[in-house]
């Protein structure tokens, strides 16, 4: 592993190296099956022990109540911004949508296409570096939605957003899912691409309250109603098999690193490494407000952009990948999830420290 | 890999062991890149490299056409089963399926709630067991969609079904694409779960006719639209990165390995071995009419459910794994995809001669 550089991509991003040696292992021989993981069919008693596992995993980390359906879907956070609406936004009724991100936003305009959408809040405004105090819910929205993390503008939500109890809420939790505590009761459906926090890119997990998939439209196409993956242990068809395991492989060191308070604290001492850092620098700044500052990305500029870029250039040299800012942001961000060392935040930091030694 | 045993799984199926190492090796460090495979940003370099290197291989050893996209989706053969005519099948318009196994089956049912169906032949009168040898296409379908190969029933298609150049051919290649020469240029769409003969469950192939994306329905939900993809080199948003990538590594080792004329052979010899048995058992008989009979998926029965049982515990007590049939065939199910060994059918084979010397 000494070869392994410091990776802050936003997404698919670091996993736990002690993953990574689990998943060569069973690419050959799965817990002794004398198959690989990769090999082994989605009906036979082997895969079907790690599925169950990584569900297991995923109820115990989560704490989810039995009402509620974990379920291993494709298509990433984009495929649900269509399927909520789809199954859930029915004609004349109106879905709320919190805009607090590039994400946000989307979800927001492809349910528009399928209904009508009111947008509760937005901070767009201020190229959304904060996340809006109030927001203003519709009379009897389908449900609310809302962005818990926003990994191109580095805010994140520090509480459920201001929605009463009625309303149905629903997360994309992509960018921090399993990186703290969540409080699924407070949910009717969460969702979130596996890239970040849980696995490899290719499988989208989906919990969702068995009452909200019964009120699915039932007309859908059957691989777009969340019924079909709730009746079938998400096992209608050939699921995404590997990314599956994974995604138990990554619960299951979370589970023995503490779980999700210990993530918690872990994450917010990783990031106020920067923060503090950036606080204190009289070269960098951090974009996002402080009271919104997100755990997962940290997002920074120098205020000039051909600095910006000599610094990720010089953080490229030194074994620091994956710094580029989004060009809708500019500057550096540096991702750092459950599985981001808290060595490669020192490294960062020295490196900042050198730079605006060097450029200050 | 001593440990490893016979796989003879429908899908997910066994992998070249060459891949697999070659895997091992990138899930570390892909590349030389410091970081692993399934860490890597879809939007970098290395990625984007893999990404289209799987691209060019999947264009050199199908030959495909210059307007020919080859795309990446998820949701395997059931999303297009809803994709295709979602997309291709406008009010008004007619559909026409080659009904000759359970997924064509499910393919029409799919559409049927999308639009108008007609079914242009059917083998469902002999549970399956035959490639009807003529089709009565309706009058100007939208398009007109088969099966290639019938895992279940193992049944193939020898030849290209007799529909007018006219109609645009879809064609469910799930379960045999790769496995021999294919011509693309007499198909509009080609559709493929990659986790038989391509690599492993969570990516979809997809070979589409430019001209036929450009008349896909404009008002789907994004993530349904073909045109997404063909845009976007299929990463729109965050595609299923490691399958990706190891299809590619999949199709280097069928170019290595002398391309689809080559495969096409081994697996006429290892089909043959196993059928010719068949053919002078008087224990073990073939489920499926001769000229109909798969290279893929090789289904046989004793006529005794009880027998058939026995013989498939006795198989996996000795190494070989997978065999037992779908339920709607029962009996035997010997599943030799393009990386299956013929070490491996051999050894089937001399199983069955001492099976049958013991009960016949």
């Amino acid at each position: 592993m000494t070869q392994r550089i410091f990776n802050f991509s936003a997404g698919p991003a670091v996993l736990p190296p002690e993953v990574l040696e689990e998943a060569r292992e069973d690419i050959l021989n799965l817990r002794g099956s004398g198959i690989g993981i990769l090999e082994h069919s989605h009906r036979g008693k082997p895969f079907m022990e790690v599925r169950d596992e990584t569900e297991r995993l995923i109820r115990e980390l989560g704490e989810i109540p039995e009402d509620y359906h974990v379920l291993f879907l494709q298509g990433g956070a984009s495929m649900q911004f269509s399927m909520i609406p789809m199954n859930f936004l029915k004609a004349g009724a109106t879905a709320d949508y919190l805009v607090t991100g590039h994400w946000a936003k989307l979800a927001a305009k492809e349910a528009a296409t399928l209904g009508t959408v009111h947008t509760a809040c937005s901070s767009e405004d201020h190229n959304f570096n904060y996340i809006p105090k109030n927001c203003h819910i519709s009379a009897h929205p389908a449900y609310a939605h809302y962005t818990s993390n926003n990994t191109i503008f580095g805010t994140q939500f520090k509480s459920l957003p201001n929605v009463p109890a009625s309303v149905p809420l629903v997360c994309d939790a992509s960018s921090d899912i399993f990186s703290r505590p969540i409080d699924v009761s407070k949910h009717a459906l969460i969702y979130a691409g596996a890239q970040k926090n849980l696995g490899p890119a290719g499988v989208t997990v989906v919990i969702v309250r068995d009452e909200l998939v019964k009120r699915g439209a039932p007309n859908l196409p059957t691989m777009l109603r969340y019924s079909t993956y709730a009746e079938n242990q998400s096992l209608y068809n050939t699921g995404p098999t590997f990314a599956i395991y994974l995604v138990g492989r990554v619960c299951a060191w979370i589970m023995r690193n503490g779980g999700l308070e210990a993530m918690a604290r872990k994450n917010e001492a990783k990031a106020a490494k920067l923060y503090n850092y950036l606080d204190s620098s009289k070269l960098f700044r951090g974009t996002a407000e402080k009271e919104s500052r997100s755990l997962m990305n940290v997002t920074f500029v120098t205020g000039n952009p051909e600095l910006d870029e000599k610094f990720i250039k010089e953080a490229t040299r030194n074994g620091l990948d994956g710094l580029k800012g989004h060009r809708s942001v500019g500057g550096v961000r540096a991702s750092i999830y459950n599985a981001f060392p808290s060595a490669g935040v020192d490294a960062l930091v020295q490196l900042m420290r050198d730079f605006e030694a060097k450029h200050g």
